[in-house]
């Protein structure tokens, strides 16, 4: 038995967290990919046969009400606010990280446009649908009409009509952040995060960016970041996928604006489980959804043709709940009761640390480059490397039972999802990556 | 035994799709409200349970690929298109119906002005973010910073700025419709779907249509609809979330553009099953979706910071899919198989005319008023009922076993699903409505 090994034995009799393990259904595969797809948390599979047998084929329409269906979105957007750090109320779950994007950008730029006219005091950029019965086209907001005046005339203010975005984001955010540009008459900035304090300006609407970058594992600075967006008059939507469910986050806390979120990494609530939408309390009341859907309605069942938006979080709703999905992640989330952030993180750091440490010793140097940061700051809980031929390292990592991930061209990503792996896992992943490079 | 008793057991035996009852799991309630959720499949439970317990549980991350999971949209797609008479490769299922709305009318919209570009000649209009590097902020589409312009000038060609929607639509489709007509500079015109014709104008650049009114049941004519509208130049979106699985819909052979519906009323597909949307084949390349999201890329596991659209109808999807829903709805479809759209919609009539028939003759006059049409040819598969008192009125059928649904503030609404409600069905309800009132 190697030093190794007999380290990995004593981390693991010494976790605490270990016996979580049994909350999952796991087998003796290494599963190092829960930051692409969660392990099955065992109380799933009865709840769901529950939902759809009893809920769904005996209650019938009754759920909705009987079965707590309707409140579904924010229900379980309570139960995922603790790990990220935010009091009740301030999370809706629904929809998928991508369109979550687009609700929150577009909002964001419209909150930002609202302050500058609040400052201004002309007004002009407040309404809806202003200008339009003029015979003017306008873009969204009124703002794209006043803007594009500006444009046109000498040395007009030219308003906030720029949205940055992390440069290294996983591509559905870009893509969605260019049509909210487009959408709202922005010119969109790609950014390196750490460069952003330099590039924001008194044009900055809104900034996207990532709290832990999907492919090197990297950890921004949220608080710091956010203040810096602040400081320019600029609204912070942070993507949380990587981050929530395996470090603390601190929405709150730091004062982040809009956040969103995938559910089916470190939450575990199974393949493609709706994303989450968190708005600050204290922008609910201004916060004007461009996927305005019956469901965030003031009142759902009066079935007016005019839309007034419900009261706080729920405003981010927007068609009928997914529930099958939605009660999966129901489930799933309750697999963190007891479970304190703070220990989950403390252990993923350890698992990479000692990842890395497994890595360098049984692996000949020259073989991998880390992109993942030494400093624990800088690192969020999954360890990627570069590597020759990544693609068929990780096809024969698999067939060996160590199952990570492959990110074009060059990367091999391996996961450490606290909940349910441990340091024997960690040691095993190490010295067969080792034996398929060997 | 009364007349119509009989009468209902004669029509019972000589219905070829009464077998199709034994594929739900049903009891003794008189359920009509299918319209509204539909029945649970008998296969859905054990299909599902195989989906979380084997491919999430057991496969975890490989399912994406060797359980189909990836391709789900566009597969069950495929499985929606014959119910609506669509061709293959036109259908993707995801999101929900207010958040297709969105794609469907935005992208209309870029269709009639890229149109309307083609014809001028100028093709100003047909780029993105075109303006905005030059501190124009232009709102969606270059036509904007265009119209504003003309909007200003004297006597400039105004384009296409108006969007006409069912002034009797089912809320979420006016809502969503309000805010796209926002963000592409648009006017909003509800106009009710008889008067369509007579609005449309050179402004109008797409119309938002439902194919059965959720509220009265009433069937529009969508092959003459579809036609004017075209022939104004305009693009028509169809909502068959009334219509599908209920009646033949013809989307292709009427030449309609885009269409979306849900899933869980006529299809079956579980509480807040994902939507679909359709794009007809030859506008497949021009679908210019405002949420673009890196699953509906050509490309996706390229992880390219450029958007390049899918071929073909995948250009609609967005975000990861939501496989549990999505499969179970998948489960759901297999009741059609072998099952003509068209005996579904004789027996559909055949159930509305024999409830009519025996509310009729149980009821005493004046009680209660019919808001659905006589006539087949407007006539979809609910009767509603309008009556004093309606909420308690439909509290306490539910309370004997007769589940309708009320829809504030008058209407009773009671949908009859030919694949798994009876004659006797229909009998009992009208019986006991009368007892109800009496």
């Amino acid at each position: 038995m190697s030093d190794l090994d007999t380290k990995a034995r004593e981390l693991d009799s010494a976790d605490e967290l270990a016996p979580l393990r049994d909350r999952f259904v796991l087998d003796e595969t290494v599963y190092l990919d829960g930051n692409s797809l969660g392990a099955l948390p065992a109380n799933v599979p009865d709840r769901l046969a529950d939902v759809i047998r009893r809920q769904w084929g005996e209650l019938r329409i009754r759920s909705w009400e009987e079965s707590g269906w309707w409140t579904a979105p924010e229900r379980i957007g309570d139960r995922i606010a603790p790990l990220v750090g935010a009091a009740p109320g301030q999370i809706v779950v629904g929809d998928s990280t991508s369109v979550n994007v687009f609700k929150a950008l577009v909002a964001a730029v419209r909150m930002a446009r609202a302050d500058d006219g609040d400052r201004t005091g002309d007004g002009v950029r407040a309404g809806d649908d202003v200008g339009t019965g003029e015979g003017v086209r306008a873009g969204d907001d009124v703002g794209t009409d006043e803007g594009v005046r500006a444009g046109e005339g000498a040395g007009g203010t030219r308003g906030r009509d720029e949205i940055l975005v992390d440069a290294t984001t996983f591509p559905t955010d870009g893509y969605i952040a260019r049509s909210a540009a487009r959408m709202t008459g922005c010119t969109l900035r790609p950014v390196a995060p750490a460069e952003v304090p330099g590039a924001l300006s008194a044009r900055t609407a809104a900034v996207l960016l990532n709290h832990v970058d999907y492919r090197t594992g990297r950890l921004h600075d949220l608080p710091s970041l956010t203040a810096a967006v602040h400081a320019a008059g600029a609204y912070a939507v942070w993507d949380l996928c990587h981050s929530a469910g395996a470090l603390p986050v601190g929405v709150d806390e730091h004062g982040v604006d809009l956040a969103v979120g995938c559910t089916y990494k470190y939450l575990n609530g199974g393949p493609g489980s709706p994303a989450y939408l968190y708005v600050r309390r204290e922008l609910q009341d201004r916060f004007d959804s461009p996927l305005p859907g019956w469901t965030s309605h003031a009142e759902p069942f009066g079935m007016r043709p005019d839309f007034e938006p419900a009261p706080g979080a729920l405003r981010g709703r927007v068609g009928t709940p997914d529930i099958l999905s939605m009660l999966a992640l129901e489930a799933a989330l309750e697999v963190w009761d007891g479970v304190p952030v703070e220990a989950v993180r403390a252990k993923s750091l350890a698992l990479t640390d000692f990842f890395l440490e497994c890595v360098g010793a049984y692996v000949p140097d020259g073989r991998l480059t880390s992109l993942t940061p030494v400093s624990h700051e800088e690192r969020g809980s999954q360890v990627a490397l570069r590597c020759a031929d990544a693609g068929e390292v990780m096809k024969r990592l698999i067939e060996r039972g160590v199952v990570g991930d492959f990110r074009h061209p060059d990367v091999l990503r391996f996961g450490f999802t606290p909940l349910y792996v441990g340091f024997a896992d960690v040691e095993r992943a190490a010295r067969v990556l080792a034996e398929v490079l060997g």
